[in-house]
């Protein structure tokens, strides 16, 4: 794995990569559960064996991290402790206890000809992984490929790069002494652009890309990619409380969807509410939003009921804040909630309070998001809560997978079909 | 739908499909599956009360064909008779009688915090139909689209553009005539391939491309699509006679695979039959292939048993032929041919005939394609045969789609969350 000099090849460093992940996602393909089980256990050892070396080698990057401004907020995420180490460990064991996805029949019948078909969960090929800051993504990452049965490359930003590699080594001997191919995880140790778009150019080796970071990361990739590419964009997602809510109730879900952990994707950022309880609500909500000091951005209509808030602009509503700040409307009614919703939200993530079972089925119906919520947080859309175990992100895509990935969406499948001796007429 | 003048302005154009089409996929996501029977019910009833004016509008397209330099072959599939009308009338009622994929709850469970969580189907949205000659595409397609409750863009070949027109004008009438909004169906009427590059560039309002037609057609979709494509490459498929096969069984299926209709993507293309059983195999298939005047293009040990094969290029073991030609290669042993259609093949459709329970098991798990099939001609794989009903293409992708794409192919999820007031600790 060295990296060409300045000027190199970068597709021929780039094909490296690819044909070896070819060939270790063939033999990974055949490999039982158990023994991806047996590298995940042994991974998990190695990590807890080998804590003192990777938090020193996670220390050179910190050491680095003011050279790429990263903000104290970023220093911390970058940081592996003990306690951190001991996490990811336990996230193996938890990926190593889930049901191996490889395998599953997904439908299967006999035929009126006696052909016996089933559609049979395998694995998607090779992964192409590509993510920014925390190391710990590089176990979790690795942990859900190779389980699904996909090699995966890895490309890790270059805050990260020390730790990173530390990481990787140990999952790479744990590969070595488990007898799976070797380049089932492969980490890119050269943080020039240049080999990525190289990268994105194997659409015939490569499966699928998977970026995970911020915006432009994002849409550079999907826009070089010549593989599919599983996006993860925004997540402006929305409470609305309707008429009929239970003021309390849709008091305690907004503060949670908004407060509780404002930096993810799957947190508040606006608050729609119907007309006829906007008084009672606002009135209700306004002490727990001055304790957890959110604000608030509102329409004419919510500053009249809460005169702390300031004007909102139609960008707000068109905003991830990921932050301690809140858009908020008053609505007419139920269909200009849904309206507004599906024009300015990004649909990751949506949430009605209502007691009324009429709105509450017309807003599954005609919300268009990856989850829609009746009376709970939208905190709740994320692999673990919705039962799918761990995820390698949450897509915002509808093509393939839409809301959490976890293994079953690194898979695809293949019809197996079993005769005796039939024929076409 | 007027069409830019000469140098006019596609983008405008295209945007007035996108969003006509946009508006129409929101309303008919909330559509029920009994509205959706009545139009496709009163569509086949269309087309058969104006069955004169439908022959009159396909004789058009037929006199123009000369002009375009159509294959007699390609004349015949352009042509619709009285017999053609009732066949498209009868698909209709297939297809009206096909689950609504629409609403299936693809799996669900109670969690632990008393959330109800359920991932139900739901349609894509906006499909882009690119097609080629055949009119009855026409109504299959837009059957397939609106059943599964997306709108759909249209976009047929010249050659059809007369027959295409009046089979619109039906589907649509029907739309009207049952309540549905008229541009769930929306075809483009003007040739210029201008409009097909301005529609692949709203990747934003349109959910999914399909092309179905040539490699030139499909491979300019794939590359110039900003929204996701559902491929349909090449059929290179195999026959593996492997050292345990029934002989005559093994004959009978390479005969059907290869000759039962040779023009279809799910046609073999290659034979590869184990060296010890080779001499026994080729005696018997002999006379079948001159029969069926199918010529062989074979590997040396192959023309030392079929002494009138000419002799194969590594080219030929690449082809799809579409054609009484068959390549044929004599392997040492089961994973030299695994190899061989892993390398040479097109992962679309592979058999192989054995009585060793072994041998099945391997090629089954080692073969890397949409369908594998122990003992049964590859034209097995078809979405009839298989039990999807009606396809709108088979798929040579592996991302969302793997073979046969029929209803459910056309949809995605979303995730149904119902709480009674749960937050996120």
């Amino acid at each position: 794995m060295t990296s060409p000099k300045a000027g190199g090849d970068w597709q021929e460093y780039a094909a490296g990569f690819a044909d070896r992940a070819r060939r270790a996602a063939a033999q990974l393909s055949r490999i039982s559960g158990a023994d991806k089980q047996r590298w995940l256990l042994r991974s998990a050892e190695r990590l807890r064996q080998n804590r003192d070396l990777l938090i020193a080698e996670n220390r050179r990057d910190l050491e680095r991290a003011p050279e790429f401004g990263l903000s104290n907020a970023a220093i911390d995420r970058l940081r592996l402790d003990q306690a951190g180490i001991e996490k990811l460990a336990k996230a193996l064991h938890e990926v190593a206890a889930l049901t191996d996805p490889v395998g599953e029949i997904i439908e299967g019948a006999v035929r009126p000809n006696g052909l016996n078909v089933c559609k049979t969960r395998v694995p998607l090929g090779v992964v192409l992984f590509i993510y920014e800051s925390r190391p710990n993504v590089t176990v979790d990452a690795a942990a859900l490929c190779v389980k699904s049965g996909n090699a995966v490359i890895l490309r890790g930003g270059k805050e990260a790069l020390f730790s990173n590699l530390a990481l990787y080594r140990e999952l790479r001997a744990a590969l070595e002494e488990t007898g799976l191919p070797v380049d089932a995880v492969q980490l890119v140790d050269n943080s020039d652009r240049a080999i990525v778009g190289a990268l994105l150019q194997r659409g015939d080796a490569i499966d699928v890309a998977i970026p995970r970071g911020g915006k432009s990361l994002i849409e550079r990739v999907a826009h070089e990619a010549t593989m599919p590419v599983i996006k993860h964009f925004d997540g402006i997602c929305h409470v609305y409380v309707d008429r009929s809510a239970d003021v309390p109730m849709a008091a305690r879900i907004l503060i949670n969807a908004k407060c509780q952990r404002p930096g993810v994707c799957n947190a508040a950022e606006c608050v729609l509410v119907h007309r006829d309880i906007a008084g009672e609500f606002f009135a209700a909500v306004r002490p727990l939003l001055q304790d957890t000091k959110t604000q608030v951005r509102g329409c004419p209509r919510t500053r009249e009921l809460l005169p702390e808030a300031v004007p909102a602009t139609d960008e707000d509503y068109r905003t991830e804040f990921l932050d301690l700040i809140l858009a908020s409307k008053v609505v007419d009614n139920l269909d200009e909630a849904i309206d507004h919703i599906n024009e300015h939200g990004s649909h990751h993530t949506d949430a009605i309070v209502t007691s009324d079972v009429a709105s509450a089925d017309r807003f599954l119906l005609c919300v268009d998001s990856a989850a829609v919520i009746v009376n709970a947080s939208t905190r709740f859309n994320d692999g673990g809560e919705l039962g799918l175990g761990a995820e390698i992100g949450i897509s915002t895509d509808k093509f393939h997978a839409r809301g959490p990935c976890g293994l079953r969406e690194l898979t695809t499948y293949k019809w197996i079909i079993r005769g005796s001796g039939q024929i076409r007429g």
